[in-house]
């Protein structure tokens, strides 16, 4: 297939196209990039939520009702599932097929589980233009779940526009140190599960924590409070998911967002880039595998070994522009 | 203080300009390139063991009695805590005077504590040039203390000779969800606190999960049974740690590792380096800003955007060199 009919058929929103657009993502096909640049001008539209919390605090059981909330509301939605730890990508991870089967059939729902297979440039990177991808493709609302803990979730703030944080009650002490840093990028804080005991005591607890934050701008992360079995809830979250982007608009937070977002991407995309151009050029420096084996040995440092291949590279580049 | 004399400090052991050069790391400061360039061939001779695992699980205790059993054992300690969530950096955390007090006036540890202040280049980079400077300092025994989940954790191995992981009997399935990806590094097992109820029924859980796996070398990492508060196990675990140093340099897998870890470190740098005066370069640059607001705008793409810079960034080396 031309990049031009795959591209054309990702703007159709048609389904195969997109899923092929994402594997070659995935793949790092090179023409990824060219297929990336020529649907850029069409993103911009969808509105991009973030979904991250402690394992078990029912992520995904959110999303699923989410998904039919939105639908219901005549709005299309693409979701990605995100789990570094899982070395399998592609839409078919079981419990995803599983949990969405409902919306299996229904064309304005796009499903797409990312492991950590394969993405040469970093998941975040990757899900960045996966997210990218549907967003040409036309869907209204994409959903960003993150699964398991770490450096993943606070990665989302850099994708989405709205980052919502999931706990459940009587989670304990262990799980709290380690959330710690994830809560700080909540826009909208869920405490799903809320006929355990305790709810109302989590409520409490993140509402001192938000009494304390220094940092807090116009905007005060509100609460829900949700059942997702049972789908209690749900519909107040979509508005409060509104209500945020409406803030982010009128604040004028959306465009200065969107500026730092331009910013960092376009700096990572360089950053990436030369240093594969580096990389391709060492691989065909005899000297570059017996300079490791000197720094290994004590022989030679990595600091001044570094700063002369550097200049070398450059100086190689510099001939080859010159012949 | 000179470099010159800087260095000649830290390579006769002493505490102020150790002290001194690793502030400089922390602070990116320019010299420090230097300083470690120096002192690289004097280094390479200290054990470097990461400690990691979910909190609670004794880590801290563990390491001061370690501490306490190396200085038995007429060896010099090095203790770096590193806590990526804190914003605190230097020596003195509370916590950390607090539970090496008994060791504060002994002259053979030393101890830092890291937090994510103030690392521009990544506090994996950082952490790894202020093992280096502790090496060169001649401390027999370096350990590596995470503290938090995620990522940290992941990047001790690229630093570490011998990876422990820690663990409580009766941590929750929530927790363990969480650890999957830290398992996996480990060289040695520590189930601490081992006077809890259920320290067996995790010794066999760990147990199963070594027989799972299958990319296992010739070493499978033992578990050993402490109680790090009365010091039960600590010779144990020492004796393992030493064992297990000993299995690396008869396996080869020392050296292995050692060119392997050469040449990511050397890619690291280069790759900062480049990218450093890439963004140097950039920030004289008139257009940048306003590529940033076309890309922002959609009027433009970052892939292209990307390409055109980087071309122009090795033009204008070029100039430069030519004249």
């Amino acid at each position: 297939m031309k990049i031009s009919e795959l591209v054309e058929g990702v703007l159709a929103g048609r389904r195969r196209e997109l899923a092929r657009l994402i594997s070659m993502i995935e793949n790092e096909d090179p023409a990824a990039a060219e297929a990336l640049s020529l649907i850029y001008k069409h993103t911009g539209h969808a509105h991009i939520i973030g979904i991250t919390g402690p394992p078990g605090s029912g992520k995904s059981t959110i999303v699923t009702r989410l998904t039919g909330e939105y639908r219901k509301r005549g709005k299309t939605v693409g979701i990605i599932a995100v789990d570094p730890s899982s070395p399998f990508s592609g839409g078919a991870l079981l419990g995803d097929r599983i949990r969405m089967q409902e919306h299996s059939l229904d064309k304005g729902v796009f499903v797409r589980s990312m492991g950590s297979r394969g993405h040469l440039g970093g998941i975040a990177r990757a899900t960045s233009d996966v997210v990218r991808a549907i967003d040409a493709s036309g869907k209204d609302i994409i959903m960003v779940e993150t699964v398991g803990a770490g450096q993943s979730e606070v990665e989302i703030i850099d994708i989405a526009h709205t980052v919502i944080v999931t706990d459940v009650p009587g989670s304990g002490d262990d799980i709290q140190a380690i959330k710690a840093g994830i809560m700080e990028i909540a826009d909208i804080f869920v405490v799903n599960k809320k006929d355990l005991p305790g709810a109302d005591k989590k409520v409490v607890e993140i509402n001192a924590m938000l009494d304390l934050d220094q940092n807090m701008g116009m905007w005060r992360p509100p609460i829900v409070l949700t059942n997702a079995r049972t789908g209690e809830g749900i519909p107040e979250l979509a508005d409060k998911i509104e209500e945020h982007m409406k803030y982010l608009i009128e604040s004028g937070t959306l465009e200065k967002k969107g500026l730092q977002r331009s910013r960092e991407e376009l700096e990572q995309l360089m950053e990436y880039r030369l240093t594969q151009e580096l990389l391709t050029h060492l691989q065909n420096s005899p000297e570059y595998e017996s300079a490791i084996r000197k720094i290994a040995k004590r022989d030679d440092d990595p600091y001044t070994v570094a700063q002369r291949l550097i200049a070398e590279f450059l100086a190689e580049y510099t001939q080859r522009e010159g012949e």
